[in-house]
């Protein structure tokens, strides 16, 4: 926006500044095949039910077919002048068939129309999310098999807390997407009601039949209500709020390979196509992909704010307000589906740097817990007693310049002569993880386990 | 706060600074339910595996009954040293029983126990949600069965667009809430897996039963993987969701209410008990209540965006920051628990001004679309034509000061030949309400169906 | 979005995805004007310093001309591959001028850039809606003139209050957009610094003079911290913060323009050019502009919700999620200004209807207050005497079916001696507005006042 | 919340819900230093223009004074059914005074005390926030002097990118809060007001002077209208946005604190004070302060969106939903105050490791930026000829295992044989902040003068 351009618009006056701020078109062009879609379902009914003649409803869906070919061709001239999808639409199957044209509209206003494109266009998105995230879901399972035994600290804090697998880590975010996907499912079982027929908001006293033009458009059912089939947005706000969520889970990892990545980490390399360089630093290698979807949550919880703040206290049924419904909505959808394209990406390239997650896991006394758990365990002593014992032996460690497992048993009976040989079955990293074998836990076994029933689920889906 | 405030409190140095922003116990308190009922199943699975002899368990759970008895009796200390409700608790019942409360701890952390306390806490906060929602819903129900047929305008951008009835108007309400009750049911079903036993994060080497505690704290199964269960907090976030959703509708209903409650629209009059007068303007009657209810919505999608930005771009698995879940959750559930208690006290109470209503409804030429509808539906006229006449009518009526039913046939046959007498069956608002019979139109008999069918569905869950 | 949309371009693999998420040219193709301003100072300082000869620098301004041109007249090839402004400029500079334009980049990076195009931007979308939002105080100064004395009544609550003049409501706008003004201008104030010779994040080794370019650029001097420089993003959160509160302010008139367009209200009548209306139901008029002006607030908040989340935690100094300032920025300035030119053209066209909203003031005994007050001041009646006083004369007038006014001496001495004839100079709304002399009160000379003080402001500005 | 609460709360009927809703007195207390300052500044001007009599304005102050000491001595008793402030303290005058105090309410109503009262408070918290926030930032630039010269990695994406300084570094986030100042001082300036005298809403025909009482409350002036007097919340609404960037501004510092302090970066070491250890893990140290304090901008940014959502679309004057103003304020209020104390103290208890820092800063040939530098402006090399050969340094470099520095004057020859000896003064990190001289760039020399320059200011204010 500068000033000549707003200056030079709006000085041409009221006229250019109604239709700026009036017209959708812009933006709802995208539910062409949606809004043509309804169209034919309710020219199928009108005739089924004697509104139409079977004449004027073949030329009414024949004309759609050709406005829809036109579009898809690119020859279609969108006109803001017709303000939005539907009347666009209808102008042209005019200029096509004539007068039938003015029969479809019958028994519908634009306010149902709108409702039913834009519930179809939600419906294609959340079916779209669920089957990237099951692609990223099946991306994180085949590297959470690859890597069931790799060791890494596990975090508390972003300080080593106690060792974990990097499939464990990798399977912690798969069922973080599975909560998405149902999510998202949930959302589109209940957005799946058809408002086609509501009219302008009270219903009508054409005798149509709305169970057929629901089933046509693969809805489960019609609206109950026709105040509340032309006034509700709920479908695009739980789906919103579903798609917030799913970014949020997205930033994370997403702050977990920047950190990585970095030159104190080195637990990972993201491949060159995720990232960029510079031409002088070989090492430098920035993670742009992962910074941008981390920034993504902003986008899609802005809109959500956004659409929320928009529909409080609106009275029933529609207001205009209902229109800024959709350029935030497209633009948090494809965001989000963006963002799960590149993830995946990213975690199929993604090197992984062992030695650098292994080194990493084993410092820091990591295994203390182990040791104490182990005295409770096998040694009976109590859980307060085991926790005194334990930081005996990490002093005795830090004395002698080594870690848990470098101690002897000499050293160990010394500080308490309950502890055993046993006791080094539980010091390195690889033991403490692989005793974790709680159900949830991160074992080896637990891992390849949990990537197993995932990769049937998802595979069999 | 003041400067003199925060100065003195400050003055006392970092250990205050620390104290003041790292304890919780000022707010996790709430739990104390739910971290007693969490402890005690996780000390009957420590005995039932083998980790707690009989005696300690027996006495832990004795001991757990009674800090339960003191906290309900207020007559529990509880200490911002001790930092959180799970070491006020545990630290009380080491005083009433001694050593075996220091195996309590065995194979669990307090990241898996505060997990579990916020679930239980959110299950019972959506429970208590549902109930109200349907409560609500089956007054609403009530007002729509006596108001099946009592007809007002039926508004689009809050000009009077077609007649409505009031009855299919409060449907529209009940249809709404209906979705939000779907909404937190199913927000409940995926927050119904117990995190008790993932421990820190890693679960534990100890033979614990997750199926057992699970179980005993009524969840459907413990979830799957660890590092998950203490870094996910997905289960608030979604029920915020839900909640804002719900303050949203409940937020469209009070500015109605706010409106119609107007000198100018006199729809309906609040009850004295939610509403303020003035000593000497007896007509003025503040909606105080709607008000305060159309405002929630503000306080409730805040707390969702709080929750959202902490936890944006955290690492796995607990960070502090997660301890800023709970305030901005209690303040909002509580919300949005007392404006349903307050809109389900005003819809029982609200006075409903059928005449006022009835002549809204009437007001400038309502029936207009139906006049349109007559002529396509019995005289064949398209669609565009039948505009063109209605139009002409509608003239006719404003220059004899009339509205459409006011016209004779002769003065509908002079506008056109094709007009005949059953046009004045569709040209009055009762007749016009009548008329709309499709599914979900808003005929009193429809609104008599959809108010059975609800009835039907609140009184048997 | 489709799936075959999005399926078929990612089809195309990693690269595809990379640009899409990657390439900022889409949007920040805006800022070319800002950006060819930039390069032309950077040039002319480095020549001045010697860094660039004359004949460089010579080449480089003229090239940087044509390339400008080239982008005005709609000729130049934006280039995705070459990701944002900077390097298509610069690109296409090379293939103008060849080699020198490698000079034109020393001592700078692409992150001071940004960061200066960007503060440029910005400040010409706030001197745009100074301008802006003066023209509306203007055009409301203009009806209050007209309107000092045209009473309505005054709202708390919704309900009618006390009697004020439609001029002053007008006014308390006029106020509220003043402080935006000042907002605005306090926020360019304090990012008129130049990011410009910050270089990648550590300033330079280069002898740049850093006040000469800031100087060129209208910049008041250039940032102090090099690092600050690059990681700001305060500018567009301060600026985004005043835009939301500006639209918050319009979206209170919209709000009380469709309610006072209601056939109930009829207050006031929005011109054809910003309203809609019904080819069958003359009276319909939808309050189109008003309800989607409403509406932007959400837009404008959810941009700031989007970008205070993305710079949440972001570490300095510059990370790619900063790239994420620019389309939702983008989006709520363009909302604004096209709100603000819509309002004006409104409030311009306003049609007033003074004798509704005269009637709707002295309904409901709107002056008891000045009769309770006219005790208090007169007749030195105690405040609480007062009111019961009041309350005896409202409820007399209810009786007799009249207003306070309609109420003879007789009536009023009956119910207190004190009372003389002089009360009747406050019964009207007329007299009521009139008495309203206190600092900001309502009276009419008051609003002329303001006014004129206003006008002259806004005159002379 | 639990069943049982609620319902048992709510079982007592409608009045109790109501009572629940709209009592404001458990947190507006808050206001009683201001409401009562108002309250004096009030009877003050009232006796002086003579509406008062000398004698009970006498007993008003003093009997204020009275309710201050006794609130102030926590003996006062709150009453719910009094709902607000100022209702606890008008009748506790009365018992106090007797007939007098129901004087002081004359030409003021609760609309313009509650403003009066809320802007005194928000004044205070501004005047609490610029002085803390002037501490941290004097702590800031005393790590500043004591590190001007501590060599650090400068990031971009989290990779090192160039050396800076960590003096630099501190100044960077002196600069960001000093704008932070500038934002709440702006805030003060517009807020100070004084709505007192508005009345109800359209001012009073009482004489009264309220520039009088504007000047005894610290106001620079009245409010120039009454209608907007009452209706306004900006300055709620502009202090949290000040106060979301300020927390903002921490988030970033916390997260780099957090990132600091991991084990992989180990560049500080957060006192004791403000972080939590693990009793047998010596070298856990959870950087508790930070996550809560990066945590904090969700709860203020939340409390912004709570409340815009509130203002958004309410009509003049005076609404109800206005009460949802407070609650969330306070909190954010509170949070910021503290999270700038806990800042403090951790920025002055930071123990800086400086070699660890200076390593990292050296790694990746990080000074391979000042090597192409020299080029360009030593040996006249064209910029991307310098960066080829630079390229080809780092080859040669990483070859030898060495970094640039390590690299013979032969290696630099054989590369190009415009380099020459000199080039050793630019390859080592000190020598890069060195040579970083440009305004606000990272050299010591610059650094020592930005903290003299600060210093300066901090101390002289």
């Amino acid at each position: 926006m500068s000033n000549k351009m707003w200056g030079g618009r709006f000085a041409t006056g009221p006229d250019a500044i109604m239709e700026e701020i009036n017209a959708s078109i812009d933006y709802d062009k995208r539910f062409h095949t949606q809004d043509i879609a309804g169209s034919k379902a309710h020219a199928e009914m009108l005739a089924k039910v004697g509104i139409l003649t079977q004449e004027d409803k073949d030329a009414i869906i024949s004309g759609l077919d050709q406005v829809h070919d036109e579009i898809a061709a690119g020859t279609f001239t969108f006109s803001r002048a017709l303000e939005d999808i539907h009347m666009n639409v209808e102008a042209r199957l005019k200029e096509i068939i004539g007068e039938p044209a003015g029969r479809l509209h019958t028994a519908r206003s634009r306010n149902d129309q709108v409702a039913t494109d834009f519930k179809l266009y939600v419906r294609d998105c959340i079916d779209t999310f669920v089957t990237q995230i099951q692609t990223l879901q099946l991306a994180m399972v085949e590297r959470a098999e690859e890597h069931a035994d790799s060791v890494m600290p596990g975090f508390t804090h972003l300080q080593s807390a106690q060792p974990v697998t990097f499939g464990h880590h990798m399977m912690a975010y798969v069922e973080m997407l599975g909560r998405d996907v149902g999510r998202f499912q949930d959302a589109r079982k209940r957005l799946n009601e058809s408002p086609l027929g509501s009219a302008a908001l009270a219903g009508t006293s054409f005798p149509i039949d709305r169970e057929m033009t629901a089933e046509a458009l693969g809805f489960d059912r019609p609206t109950a209500n026709s105040l509340d089939a032309v006034s509700d947005r709920d479908f695009v706000l739980e789906t919103l709020s579903a798609a917030s969520l799913c970014a949020m889970h997205l930033s994370r990892l997403s702050e977990e390979l920047v950190i990585w990545s970095t030159a104190q980490f080195r637990f990972v390399r993201l491949s060159d196509k995720f990232s960029t360089g510079s031409s002088i630093m070989p090492q430098k290698r920035n993670p742009d992909a992962a910074e941008l979807i981390r920034a993504k949550i902003g986008r899609i919880t802005g809109a959500l704010v956004s659409l929320m703040t928009v529909m409080k206290g609106l009275p029933l049924a529609y207001s205009k307000d209902m229109q800024e419904d959709k350029e935030v909505s497209f633009d948090a959808f494809d965001s989000l589906s963006l963002s799960l394209a590149a993830m995946t990406g990213m975690i199929k390239d993604l090197q992984v740097n062992k030695d650098a997650m292994s080194d990493a896991a084993g410092a820091g006394f990591a295994t203390a817990t182990d040791l104490a758990d182990w005295l409770v365990r096998e040694a009976n002593v109590p859980f307060r007693d085991a926790h005194h014992i334990t930081g005996s032996a990490v002093a005795r460690a830090e004395e002698k310049g080594c870690d848990l497992a470098g101690l002897t048993i000499e050293d160990f009976k010394e500080i308490d002569q309950r502890i055993d040989a046993r006791v080094f079955k539980v010091l390195t990293v690889e033991d403490s993880v692989k005793s974790r074998t709680s159900f949830g836990g991160t074992s080896p076994a637990n891992v390849k386990t949990a990537a197993a029933i995932w990769r049937d689920r998802l595979t069999s889906a």
